[in-house]
């Protein structure tokens, strides 16, 4: 007979945890399960738990709603336990998961806008406390708001030590005979390996928990890549039965933080193990098994995912095109009628790869693109440095000049009436974002235009006779915001002639 | 009875000119006609002639080969006269017209291979004599060898001034109503005009062939519009009959010049009171009346002309998206099998339109994409200036950054073995040209590869394990290249991590 452990108090969205003891001979994983189920007037949700090591079971609950909960707990080694406990209001900084709202944006469940700049750090939370700590801070200076990274260790160039910790039980193979240049031949091989895929090791999971739950303390959404193919361990050849079990695994222990997103891999069109089948088979696992409906897609290399399946809630694309990106925001929209995140559009960076070589600028230019088309662009950066720590993969220090930028979009975002903006076809010669709500209005109060890489030395406006604008010229670059008094009728704006300005036309309220 | 005066020695690809008196009353222009047979042993060409005013008429003559010719002269107002002259060897600098060669390229007529470097200034020689000698001088300096130019004069924001002459007899509207808020409502009127379409105004085609000589001395092509639709006056609509007049004055006094390229219209799809009828109609008067074949194409504005028609010998492209242009140079030729020659893909300059704000970077970016995709750009340039001086209209003095640029691309396509570059699929992430000739071959000699607007800090190839090459880092802003060695098998090459870099590959000949 266990004793069960839980706090008696926890705020709206905040996580309770249950935990309680049990055997720990044999393979627990295996042959123990606990799951509870947590009751309110207003909700009732079953959550299977999960053996953390140590003779130690838990189960894990977000609340969505206030007031006095029920809990239930049952499992192979116990008799079922019952518990109380009371939710508060949310804390200041907690506006609950974020969700999909008005077709091609989101929100935090309060409502409260969110208006995603994420970047991507493959695998900073595998690497040194010292690192980690920096990074949480190179985070919170650029602003970012919402960070990918995978569960499992990174294989590739510049990723070849070993990581803090594996998932498995087990010893990986001798990664002293990796070099730059032979270092592909072993990607998705298994050889040397030796891993209980039937044993996970809770301190692997333990610590990314520390991590999102850092990341949630910033207000950032921890976009979780939960399979990929940069592998020499064969965590991404594993059979259809261990990858189910470590989808649950991932799902019992990860869903309650409310700050999680899951993205069923990166590059999902690489992992040649895996069929059409298997994918759809893990987002089944994930609708059954995360009873919060945490937002899910799927990241690609060559060709999308099929973004019109039901159980996606956005695009997460990585672009096709050597050229285009951002620019095809308005027809992927329109295509898949949900939210497009363009997660990779080429990095910051001076890499021989071609995902990852662009200037700052030209990343800045991309992220204003995709905002004022409706869509939302996230960072990386691939900048050589001679300690070999590229933010793309190991966090770090931020070295770049785009990062910088964000936080005053975000801003300029934030402005928006409503929630989000939608592109509006204005001139064929610049992108043009109104607020989503007003698009169909024949009047408009709110123009958000950007040249991008043109650099008119003027512009001229006409809307109608009568409406009154007031004109803000904004230096996405240097980051200004120049008032230029009113225009009505036909009017002019004046601009620098640089590159990467935008015009902001705000109907002036009588 | 008349007498005929001509020089008795020309040369080869020169202009033998046969001049007389005739009637200067009526309207020698409609009463009279004349013209010539000129053979020798290898042709027979039979040239018209054209009225030049004061009683004087002439007939033009450009031979395609040395030695004898004989003149027959024919007219309505004389009996026919005959005369002898000898064509010798071309001067230095005379190399012939322009041809199309190895499908997509160009070559002069005596074989050296031709690299289109253009620019276009659609009014410069209907400017004042010091703003023609600027041009001229800006031209040489910039090292153009092509310039698109109008017979007509301009009427266009920017372009509201009176030119120094007009293609008829008659007088013009008041322009003094003109103002940049109100000019474009008399675009394509004919209100207040008065013309004798029936007379030509010799004077405007003498100096205008003044002009082209000026550029022919100076090596540059004169790309002649000789239609298009930024009229005030009236010669956009006149009607068939006046066209066609028109066609044949232009050919009979311009075919002889071996510098002559004829551009049908500039934005043909913008003059509203013509048909697909007539520009096929303008086709076939040039056929048959240019009796030296030059080159012939036409110009778009919304979509291209069908540039598979048989007349067209190469085309004369204006980008039809705002993101790419030169990127589409490789689908294109294929498409069309002919030279891709981008005439109009967005000027450096800052004007309010976006066919003329951006910078010289993204222009020059333009050039190299196009010609390592095996095509040829076109240079334009809209800088405002307190003079309003726009080089794309009237020339003058070039302000920009991007043409001190081109004659060093046009050094590196002069090295390219054989005649012209073809597109070569290296990689994704990059262009990357190999000789024409050389493109189906196993083995090449020869790689000219470009990183455009991405930084790579490195690179590295691998090619085959016997072929040493050398390795050249072409900087195509600075316009440096640095020798760095030789490479064979897998290498390295290092780079300085800016944008607007290539690397020369060249196979070292043991």
């Amino acid at each position: 007979m266990s004793s069960i452990y839980y706090e008696k108090q926890t705020e709206r969205w905040g996580i309770q945890g249950v935990v309680c003891n049990g055997p720990k001979e044999g393979n627990p994983f295996q042959e123990q399960w606990v799951k509870a189920v947590f009751s309110s007037k207003n909700e009732t949700v079953e959550a299977e738990g999960f053996y953390d090591g140590d003779g130690i079971y838990k189960v894990r609950f977000m609340p969505s709603f206030e007031g006095e909960y029920h809990i239930n707990l049952m499992g192979s080694f116990m008799d079922e336990q019952e518990g109380t406990f009371q939710v508060t209001a949310p804390g200041r900084e907690n506006h609950g998961p974020v969700r999909v709202v008005n077709t091609w944006h989101f929100a935090y469940e309060d409502g409260t806008p969110y208006y995603s700049v994420g970047t991507t750090c493959y695998v900073w939370e595998l690497q040194s406390d010292e690192r980690i700590t920096e990074t949480l801070k190179s985070l919170e200076e650029a602003r970012f708001n919402k960070i990918r990274f995978c569960i499992f260790p990174k294989h590739y160039d510049y990723n070849l030590s070993e990581p803090r910790s594996y998932p498995y039980e087990g010893t990986p193979m001798d990664s002293s005979v990796l070099t730059k240049e032979n270092f592909s031949e072993y990607t998705g091989k298994t050889e040397g390996n030796h891993w209980n895929f039937t044993r996970f090791n809770p301190k692997h999971f333990q610590h990314i928990e520390k991590c999102i739950l850092e990341l949630q303390k910033r207000g950032i959404e921890a976009d979780i890549i939960v399979m990929h193919p940069y592998d020499r361990w064969g965590f991404s050849s594993m059979t259809k039965e261990q990858d189910d079990r470590y989808w649950n695994y991932v799902l019992a222990r990860f869903s309650a933080y409310r700050n999680v997103w899951w993205s069923l891999a990166n590059e999902y069109d690489l992992m040649e193990h895996k069929t059409l089948e298997d994918w759809e088979r893990y987002a089944s696992i994930i609708c059954e098994k995360d009873p919060y409906n945490h937002l899910r897609s799927i990241h690609n290399c060559h060709g999308f995912y099929d973004y019109h399946r039901p159980w996606i809630t956005h695009c997460s694309i990585q672009r096709q095109e050597p050229y285009l990106s951002a620019e095809h925001v308005t027809k992927w929209r329109e295509e898949y009628r949900k939210p497009v995140v363009l997660d990779e559009i080429c990095y910051e960076g001076n890499l021989q790869f071609g995902w990852g070589n662009i200037i700052g600028e030209e990343l800045l230019r991309r992220f204003w693109e995709a905002t004022c088309r409706g869509g939302y662009a996230g960072h990386g950066e691939t900048l050589l440095n001679p300690e070999n720590v590229l933010w793309w993969s190991h966090g770090g220090k931020l070295r770049g000049e785009s990062y910088k930028r964000f936080g005053f979009l975000h801003d300029i975002l934030c402005e928006t009436p409503g929630i989000g903006l939608a592109p509006y076809e204005l001139k064929w010669d610049c992108v043009c974002a109104v607020p989503e709500q007003e698009w169909m209005l024949r009047v408009k109060s709110y123009y958000l235009i950007y040249f991008g890489f043109t650099r008119p030395a003027f512009k001229e406006y006409y809307f109608d006779d009568e409406t009154e604008f007031g004109i803000e010229v904004i230096d996405t670059w240097n980051m200004t915001i120049e008032k230029q008094g009113t225009g009505k009728g036909k009017f002019k704006v004046e601009l620098p002639g640089k590159q990467y300005m935008a015009v902001r036309l705000k109907k002036v309220q009588k």
